[in-house]
């Protein structure tokens, strides 16, 4: 006879630790989490489990941590493509004569739908869930995302400069809009409106960009603040840095993402947070590309909503949110003297929860509770390098790589297993991959 | 009939890749390294090899690139057993309330040999072949060493403090030479003296240290000018910056190496230029203990051999040198707005032939040449993260992480292969870990 109080669910977690987020700062020991369809319908201790729950899909992960999947609030993942094509060079060069020249010439739809792909293969290996995404020809993007079984929210680029893509403000806009209604019926797909900076969107389109975000309800991810001439520039030709051009515009709300904001007087803090706006923290790329060091603990004094992005694979060049959340932790460290800052707990927030409110989908991701979504990381802690074990968030933190990570879940579904891809085939991958890397080559 | 000009040999390696250091900058495609026992006595086209030479052990990596074996230049290898056991906290409630009360109940000649172990297990896997060692109780780590097939430079530890090891300076000094006449006939183990810190070592002790270093012709590691603190500690003390202290005690020279060398004014650098000291760079521990960032470009500015230390993993939390190389490069990027300091060449330099030049071995070890002992490390490039692949040094430097080493050869014996450790039994290792971490947590 059946227990009737007994419910058969889709999915069963049992795992040695689970770290959920929310509640702050809390490990679980001995924990289940019960998922059903997409959904988690329950965290309870494990012993508790078999009088409440049956499954044809239960897993017992005696030595593993479970974090909500990782979020990387920042990138632009076909230039996974691009990755060791130009290193080493100042800005400008890097900007004018490869990235710029090499975007030219190669990115078509076909590139963007390649490059996308295999930077969706990688991030689900480094144990990312959903990243946050800009870049040309989002339509093409949108169908590597969809095969990939990623969560994704995708900027819809404009600028004001031509490009292979458009020729001006209002035709990226409308390329944007249009490429929209074709993943407006995904689940796993959101929208944001992506002006590329201050300095390349005029003020006449950041107008359409407002009125469009607000008609829309669609979040806004640009980049700002990441140099200084990008700051004296403005100075110059508009008489404001770019934050308080961009409030005068009325662009800066909570739906706003600013990415980089290396460089932030007491003004600008004071301006994001009194509109709330989040900012993306990409320390791999400031460093990489010479622009400096984000002031974290300043964000954190102000209570701005901090993030972190690894950005594009041209400038990390790994598209690996854990690592730059070590990262931000050990140059918050570092560069305040004070090795308290960004502990464990809160480092781990900026790759989850924080994620998660910046996109707006704090209600959904974001943490390990009844009611979310089932997007789940979970890191094999039986390695040499993570032995002896005293504190699970300390070595998720400052010990583990993404060679840990041995399950992603996105939405219920699982998407990544000890080193297998479910809905992307590797070798497709390196085949693709391998193609554009001869025809890049003759380029040179 | 045998054709009498080929010679028979131990290993051939025909590798896609070659980067040997030496010559600088180089990257040899489709050749071979030809191993006689312990000893390169070949790196040539593989097209040619089989003219010249047979074996029984051919390695053909076709998607691999070869480097001499990694040098991690500093390090406490038995902190294994504390590795995440107190992070988060200011330096001093770190070293007096955590770190040494737990070094005074555990620290014994079996936590130093399993620990030592366990981070050899956790090195080799990294890629590194040889580490300069130092910590207490060296011949249990020697013996650990031993076992673990790996090269390494083991300083005998001196200060004037008391400890489970030793009562005073003199103490420590007889009992490091004493077990140094233990390793004197291995011939991977070589020795320093190894006093602690300027503060920690009086006058006395110093001209001792540098009595028998000039005496026996040993190297000195010493950490040197950490944090700011020290340095004021010491104008106070002795009216000297202890770099200058240092050297009017005449213990600056080629063989001295100075872990950390965070502040060093115009005075410091030239000093330390005018002596030819090496620095030993540990940025991921600088930043983790807030002590601060290293300026680099300062001491190349200076002819200054830099190399590169993980420090124990209770400052790390890592034994993972690659990491803190590629950390260096993004670091001196940032701190100098020029993202063409510390290029790929230049960073692998720092964990190669720099680190053979400051232990005293560059004529042995830190580049691929003819003559010299055959400690390599293989890179399997063929994974998503590393494709596609423009430029095989930018790859190593920017892409790769440990998880991409796949072959470890110290001496001419293949220590490590595809998750394999030849010399150390991982299981023993997890186990010791398992019994450290229950004695460990009883003591919380």
């Amino acid at each position: 006879m059946t227990d009737t109080r007994i419910q058969i669910v889709s999915t069963i977690i049992s795992a040695k630790w689970i770290c959920p987020v929310r509640p702050q700062n809390t490990v679980l020991e001995d924990h289940s989490i019960i998922i059903d369809e997409n959904r988690i319908i329950d965290v309870i201790e494990t012993k508790k489990v078999a009088s409440l729950y049956q499954t044809n899909q239960h897993f017992q992960l005696h030595h593993h941590i479970v974090t909500p999947g990782l979020i990387n609030a920042h990138t632009h993942a076909a230039m996974n493509l691009f990755r060791g094509f130009a290193d080493d060079q100042p800005l400008d060069t890097w900007l004018n004569d490869s990235i710029w020249p090499l975007e030219k010439k190669w990115v078509t739809p076909d590139f963007v739908h390649d490059g996308t792909l295999i930077a969706c293969a990688e991030m689900l290996k480094s144990g990312i869930t959903t990243f946050n995404e800009m870049y040309f020809y989002p339509e093409a993007a949108s169908r590597a995302i969809k095969q990939s079984g990623m969560r994704a929210n995708i900027g819809l680029f404009v600028m004001d400069y031509p490009s292979n893509y458009a020729n001006d403000g209002e035709d990226y806009l409308m390329k944007g809009l249009e490429a929209r209604d074709g993943w407006r019926d995904e689940n796993l797909i959101t929208s944001s409106l992506a002006p590329h900076a201050p300095y390349s969107v005029s003020d006449k389109t950041l107008n359409q960009v407002v009125t469009y975000a607000n008609q829309l309800n669609l979040t806004i991810h640009m980049h700002v603040h990441e140099t200084e001439h990008e700051i004296n520039s403005s100075l110059k030709e508009y008489q404001l840095r770019p934050i308080e051009r961009l409030n005068r515009l009325g662009i800066l709300s909570p739906q706003f993402m600013a990415v980089h904001a290396v460089y932030l007087n007491d003004e600008d803090l004071n301006t994001l947070s009194k509109e709330s706006a989040s900012v993306i923290h990409c320390p791999t790329s400031n460093l990489k590309l010479g622009s400096g060091i984000a002031h974290i603990e300043a964000l954190q004094k102000n209570h701005i909503n901090v993030c972190i992005g690894t950005d594009g694979s041209a400038s990390n060049n790994k598209q690996d949110v854990l690592h730059d959340m070590q990262l931000a932790s050990l140059l918050a460290k570092g560069m305040t003297k004070n090795p308290a800052i960004l502990d464990a707990k809160t480092s781990l927030e900026m790759v989850t929860i924080n994620g998660a409110k910046a996109l707006g989908l704090e209600d959904c991701i974001g943490s390990i509770e009844k009611g979310k979504l089932a997007d789940l990381t979970v890191f094999n802690m039986d390695h040499i390098s993570t032995l002896p074990m005293y504190d699970p968030m300390s070595h998720l933190v400052y010990a583990a790589t993404r060679e840990e990570v041995s399950h992603v879940w996105v939405n219920g579904l699982l998407q990544y297993e000890e080193g297998h891809l479910t809905s992307i085939d590797v070798q497709t991958c390196k085949d693709i991959a391998l193609r554009w890397q001869l025809k890049l080559k003759q380029n040179v």
